[in-house]
């Protein structure tokens, strides 16, 4: 675990006393955890980032309890970090200097589905596996699936902006998010945003909200946009003996028109990964791509069709397609895995999420290979290649190494930049990436948005040390 | 005309004399215009409002323009008031209380366009017509197509997040918005946003500034995403008996899963108007359909077929399906000049444009006949069936009908609320919808808007009058 603390002080024991009084009296004692055994769930997320142990957790069941949360941590200056899966890869949910958790999860119903408007409601704990089942059920899709899906919730995914493999031909969560309600430190309890699909009546204060992660509200019922199922899908794999070709492909399929549900990369890393969890792979592949199209059949078969004759001009190794859903599932599962087996691969892993010009992918991945044969880092990289999206993971044993990989990290992120793309595509900021803000975002830029934080949190009460580098850095 | 005119001072005639002074000395005399005949022109747009004659006008033709007339207009504390094409239907563009106007018109460079990442870069007086053209030249596609389209520049449509028919299928120009470089009254020159299709680093300030109106800062250069050009495009139109068989068409096509790529819903008023106008329609149709289809050949055969079962299921009165671009463009223009045809139905139009859940659009046009039939002001409705998106026009002759337009307009926008939808789809609060915005939106939503506002623009001194209410109301 790593933790690049931010420079902020805790808030004083005798704050917290009161604060937690406070929280047993008014929210209610089940729903309040102060011991130091429940509460230390709550330190971390999915991420590498470690927090301090919270002080007290609100598992929040009603509007009321948030209100009354926020209250108090208004009134007791003691800050609160908002959580709902915990499921965040850049410390989101993580309370980086202990104070108020306020746990979103128990906030999990669906309050409609309405499949003719196109549109559903939610409460932000609802884990996102369980609405795509609930709206699948009624005919509508809800594209965004981060590989977290079963466990991450939609509280989250708004928070963050998720996206996933869908986000090729479908956005990501801001592109669904109609409206929410929000609840402010200060008191104020807003819904912003609508129930139609269009709508420009004031500020887009919605759109600020989303990816804000959880620095400017607590969010409520989230109103989300739904579309019609595709009746229709195929999984296409591809095989190709290098990572330039893969990057080819992608290119061409792309500028001739063709939009796939999904276009993943896995690099010659992460084949070896698959290899070594007992995946058949073909020897002499050094990378694979994993292609879902979507429509009617017809679509899908012409899709497929053209999709398999730019592998064969491309010299394809093979060329796998999957049409009924237990072989897709077995393409899928494999890459789902990917992740817990490469981090079997080496004792520690870090997972950095960036996004360059589609174009510009092949030169980044050669970037990334050359820091990797210098600083002697292991990299294994894979992600969603339509999309210029792709994560990059260092592989290390030894805390000798630390350095290095601080080292490559910081270049690739240079890297990142100098092709003009950005750091973050769907992990967001949180607290492990803000000392790098400064690098994409100009000073000016940075101090705007820490003047738009102070308009919803005054007091910086609200899940502090999170995306803006703490004192020193990038507002200099 | 009307003016619903804002309590706001006008700028110190002083303040103004030392603003002219000093824009002819720093911007340059052929740039700069004070006399009230050249100025006249900049006082209104396509909307019903009547602004104040500006006192001076700057045509912009650099960056530094931008910025000296910006720091003119904060160094004198005279008001200024950005403009592109100024075919805004709100008065976004109207300078309410004179002072400056920034007109960016002749900024119109097209930057860039780049086919294999599928973006585009262009100054913000690019008209959106030659950008169509431009992109689709290189086989790209930029959706975002309001009726204006031969006048309206890009940096209107992105202050307004303009939409139009395609907007159905394709979305608005907000879901088009990669970046834009914006220029703030404080003196800051940020880039906001990213080249990349994905990207979750920091706020959301791009989205926040798109239909923002002009109120939070000047755009400059502006990154937008185009999509591969649809190969195939066809377009049904279909004539009803009745409007709610027409809705009822519109709700079983979308329902059913089809996309097309817009659907306009025409009322008895217009079609009145546009066989004045000499468009010889079946005398028993009270309502038309005119659906644009896109894709491939055969999806566009295959959408074409299920829209007209359902048509001839509902009992259409007839069904014209336009293959070649003459046929088409017939249909289109019929639909495109219909807006000048109801003009001249009466001595006075005022067009409003609301959103209800395309469910609820049968229930508000059966209101709207009743405020009619009430208040003995003609109406005449047409506009983005698919999105619920509907232009009400008040038609009426003589001045003393004007309390009852006023109520009419009123009724409308109270019936809009009550069935869940917003007072604007695509052309903006401005000054016009600025004393209604309370109906839509909570008092705490207003005051947190108004804060933002004041970040950007802490003197008030960026397109006052627009979006929030003067005194008195909302607010309160």
């Amino acid at each position: 675990m790593l933790l690049l603390k931010p420079d902020l002080p805790k808030p004083s024991p005798s704050h917290v006393e009161r604060a937690k009084l406070e929280l047993h009296r008014r929210v209610g004692g089940s729903k309040v955890l102060d011991a130091a055994e429940s509460c230390a769930r709550f330190a971390s997320d999915e991420s590498e980032a470690e927090g301090e142990l919270p002080d007290v957790v609100v598992l929040a069941e009603t509007t009321q309890d948030i209100l009354t949360t926020l209250a108090v941590a208004r009134e007791t200056e003691v800050p609160v970090t908002p959580r709902a899966g915990g499921t965040g890869r850049t410390g989101g949910a993580v309370p980086v200097t202990g104070g108020i958790v306020l746990a979103l999860t128990g906030m999990n119903q669906i309050v409609e589905i309405d499949p003719a408007e196109g549109l559903a409601v939610v409460q932000p704990g609802v884990v996102l596996g369980d609405f795509h089942a609930a709206v699948e059920a009624e005919g509508m899709f809800y594209p965004p699936d981060p590989n977290s899906l079963s466990g991450c919730c939609l509280g989250g995914n708004v928070a963050e902006n998720a996206g996933g493999p869908r986000a090729f031909k479908y956005g990501v969560t801001r592109d669904y998010v109609l409206g929410v309600e929000a609840f402010l430190i200060g008191g104020q309890h807003i819904h912003c945003g609508r129930r139609t699909k269009k709508g420009v009546t004031g500020y887009d204060v919605t759109s600020l909200l989303v990816g804000s992660e959880g620095t400017l509200a607590v969010l409520g019922d989230i109103t989300l946009r739904l579309v019609p199922k595709p009746p229709h899908l195929m999984t296409l794999m591809v095989l190709l003996s290098d990572l330039d070709v893969a990057a080819k492909l992608v290119a061409r399929a792309t500028s001739s028109g063709l939009i796939p549900r999904c276009i993943e990369i896995l690099d010659s890393g992460t084949l070896e990964a698959m290899r070594q969890a007992g995946n058949p792979i073909n020897a002499g592949a050094q990378a694979m791509l994993l292609i879902d199209v979507d429509g009617d059949e017809a679509q899908c078969e012409a899709q497929a069709e053209r999709l398999a004759g730019l592998s064969d001009d491309l010299g394809a190794l093979e060329l796998l397609v999957a049409q009924d859903a237990s072989q897709r599932d077995r393409l899928w599962n494999a890459r789902r895995e990917m992740s817990p087996a490469v981090r079997r691969m080496a004792k520690n892993k870090l997972s950095e999420d960036v996004v360059v010009p589609r174009q510009a992918m092949g030169e980044l991945l050669r970037r990334v290979a050359r820091t990797s044969e210098r600083s002697g880092i292991r990299t294994v990289t894979y992600g969603h290649a339509g999309d210029g999206n792709l994560h990059v993971n260092f592989l290390w044993n030894e805390p000798e190494e630390l350095p290095q990989v601080d080292q490559a990290i910081e270049q690739l992120f240079h890297d990142v930049i100098d092709l003009r793309g950005t750091l973050s595509g769907e992990h967001g900021i949180g607290v492990l990436k803000a000392p790098y803000l400064h690098l994409e975002q100009s000073a000016e830029l940075i101090r705007l948005q820490q003047d738009l934080k102070r308009v919803f949190d005054p007091a910086g009460l609200l899940n502090p040390g999170k995306i803006f580098p703490s004192q020193g850095h990038g507002a200099c």
